[in-house]
């Protein structure tokens, strides 16, 4: 019988300069693929070079993290760019992180849009289009990471259209609606608290390929990669509770690259 | 007889955003080797994206002129960065024109450093170190463009250290000193400013390998490329005055990676 | 008889480190307020310094031209900022340009926002409340600039609140629909390119306080300030002309804050 | 018998965006002048406003911590500008800070260069001179805060020439050297880490106008205010200590505008 296996991302490297954010150095060792921003949103030069060391040192695998140039607003702010402005600033800083995990014997494994860039693509696929666009066009290898739920044929289509991969991605923390969207923030019962409930849910998915919806009705749905937070030690917590729940059920924590 | 070749290098790319700078359409052309910049001093992913173009269909050589992180400055102010700052920062924005330059199907030819860090290096060579190191691990195939004229042992032996091959420069328009070095802008003299003796004193250096220096000696001299500018319509001139009088005696204007 | 005023306003001091950008000391002359970039999407320190200089020197009102933290892109891409950070943006950058005002002796005239954030305003009138806010903070003898034609009560009522005053503003190159609002730039025929055409609408504004909209209909109107462009040679060009159409009819240029 | 005073000078405010920096809450209340950064090396505007609320509920003195335009560096790595930059970054960043204090009713107290600034100006009395005419020109009330120990009546000059007051300050952590300087931080000893003896050097300073050096000998020195750190639970710790070290000993600490 062949093993389950799954894959956990996390944003990491998002320090810049004296500021530091995020428990990198304890959060890497738990998760299997690290998305490390490139200096638009968050991170800079050094950052970037320090956060590879950490991931290659962990054996874990790592991809870009690009997100809008607004260092100011963490990139969390819709901006208002062209399509061709948005797949220029894809490719730069998947070539900045690039040279990093050259320089360090690694190759990228993804890339996951950050903030309000994965936002606006979320409800604009053809944001996803030039995304892809820009990831095939600098390596093909590259996975691109997609929330999951809805659409899934059209961002299937997009991947194969440019000829790369598609990694879709789970919130574990994360209520869904009955249409496999992800329930707004705004809404109560948007992010679930209780460590249990999201390792419950996780668990669900990566063994039934089904979601328990915010209204009660239960969804099909499938993901290729989990994502989690270590930004804080409740954070950091939660990630090894799911870590231990999945793996006391025989499925294996590994970098999406190595089974997609 | 072998035809004797010879590179003339600009530094392009440098628009940002609204902010038109250079006539990089009409130099492009008449260089064989373009220096594009990064974003840190000048340029933006759009600019990169648009200067990797236009030396595509010329059919030039490309790099990295990477800065320093000061686009108010323009990259010529000295910055006290640390020499892991300064690797960083070139490893970043190597691999930021990289990507622009793969997903065109080219392959950068070499790395010339910017302003303040160009003349920090050559005032100590140690900085020359880290950025060979830096180029060394994102690909041992780039040239790196440094200031000939004196250090050159000390500077091959950089080269060799980390594995990448150097190009010497020469700047047609600058006055030497007697040890090599480039007459400080701060006296009287150190910008040559007649087309003739540009073009005057770059075909002495590339046919019989001398520099008549601005106190009236003359010594020896190589180089592998030329460095010429493209701000304005009178140096568009001059390059086109260069060119001509190179061509007239039979050397060729050629991208350095191709002979070097 | 009373003689009849205009206010001639336009956009300077958006050159940016070694990037020049306009014609500043031709065009302020020909103007009556310049709204002077403050750093965030144009404009530096010095650019700022030399700009207040070039105005005093001139004799014509200086005014602040607050905009969105986005140098890349000019000020023009709408940013999706809480109404707590564009009130605090407002606030950072009037007080930046008033420094370099009072150094030089002078008092700040009035507050334009620049670019995305003025059109964001524009359509929807809370932007305005808050920019009318910071505005009043910093010194209510600020006069706001805002574009006239529809909505002048409410915008009245706005200014009253705060208690500061309102400079209704009037774009004599562009076209007006039926309801007093601006054609949009993605339409055709949005923005008048003959020069006699711009001095015509504008002159009949002035005097007949009326717009010839694009439809063919004639609407009342009534506006306090002009602006007008100078980043081109033909932009100058207009400039001059609608200036001597305005003092042809014995209609003098000067700045709102004295008559308003 | 009047009662002793002295100003204690903390630098706050330095948060960005998403990246939170010191303990402000905590610190303010317990100092008697603010130094806050003005969104060049550190803070943003809406972290000046919150941090001038902060300082306002606390009835604490506020002021200007103007740096170099290096983010990602927080202003402390040299940086080559010209005199005349420099002064236009004064300038600008109290005018930025200025805004948010007169929207808050308040007015700001004093100006104090931050990180390499502070030092290139201390090693360079010129730049002493620029800042002082930048303050001037703003605000002729402004108080600048000068290292003392060293150059005292060179830097007295500069305050009367351009009119405005010098505030001397002195570090409690740092050994000075014999000749009243501070001895570099690459040097043993430089910083003291036991709290009492921090305390101590306060006392003595404050009490009788000495300071007991590194290589042993005590020389005399004067200074109006102590600055204090805050960006650590142990450096919280040790406010408080000097606070109930200076107050035991019947010294009252009021910001340093009530009594210079």
């Amino acid at each position: 019988m062949a093993l389950k296996k799954i894959d956990l991302n996390s944003d990491v490297g998002e320090s810049f300069g004296r500021y530091m954010l995020g428990l990198d150095e304890e959060v890497i060792p738990l998760i299997s693929s690290a998305n490390i921003a490139c200096g638009f949103h968050a991170g800079d030069p050094s950052v970037m070079k320090r956060t590879i060391d950490i991931a290659a040192e962990s054996g874990i695998a790592v991809g870009a993290h690009p997100g809008f140039p607004d260092l100011l607003g963490f990139g969390r702010r819709k901006l208002d760019a062209s399509l061709d402005e948005i797949k220029d600033y894809v490719t730069y800083q998947i070539g900045a992180l690039q040279a990093f995990a050259t320089s360090r014997g690694l190759r990228l494994q993804h890339v996951k849009p950050h903030g309000a860039l994965y936002t606006m693509a979320v409800a604009n696929t053809t944001i996803w289009d030039v995304v892809a666009q820009a990831v095939a066009a600098v390596d093909s290898g590259l996975i691109l990471f997609v929330l999951g739920g809805r659409n899934r044929r059209e961002i299937q289509d997009i991947g194969a259209r440019h000829g790369i991969r598609i990694g879709f991605e789970f919130f574990g923390d994360r209520a869904y609606n009955a249409d496999g969207s992800l329930v707004s923030r705004e809404q109560p019962g948007a992010v679930i608290h209780d460590p249990q409930a999201v390792a419950d849910q996780v668990l669900r998915l990566v063994q039934q390929g089904r979601v328990r919806c915010l209204d009660g009705t239960q969804i099909e749905m499938t993901a290729d990669t989990i994502c989690v937070h270590g930004d804080n030690p409740a954070a950091l917590k939660l990630i090894k509770k799911i870590r231990r729940t999945l793996m006391d059920e025989g499925i294996e924590i590994a970098p999406l690259g190595r089974y997609l």
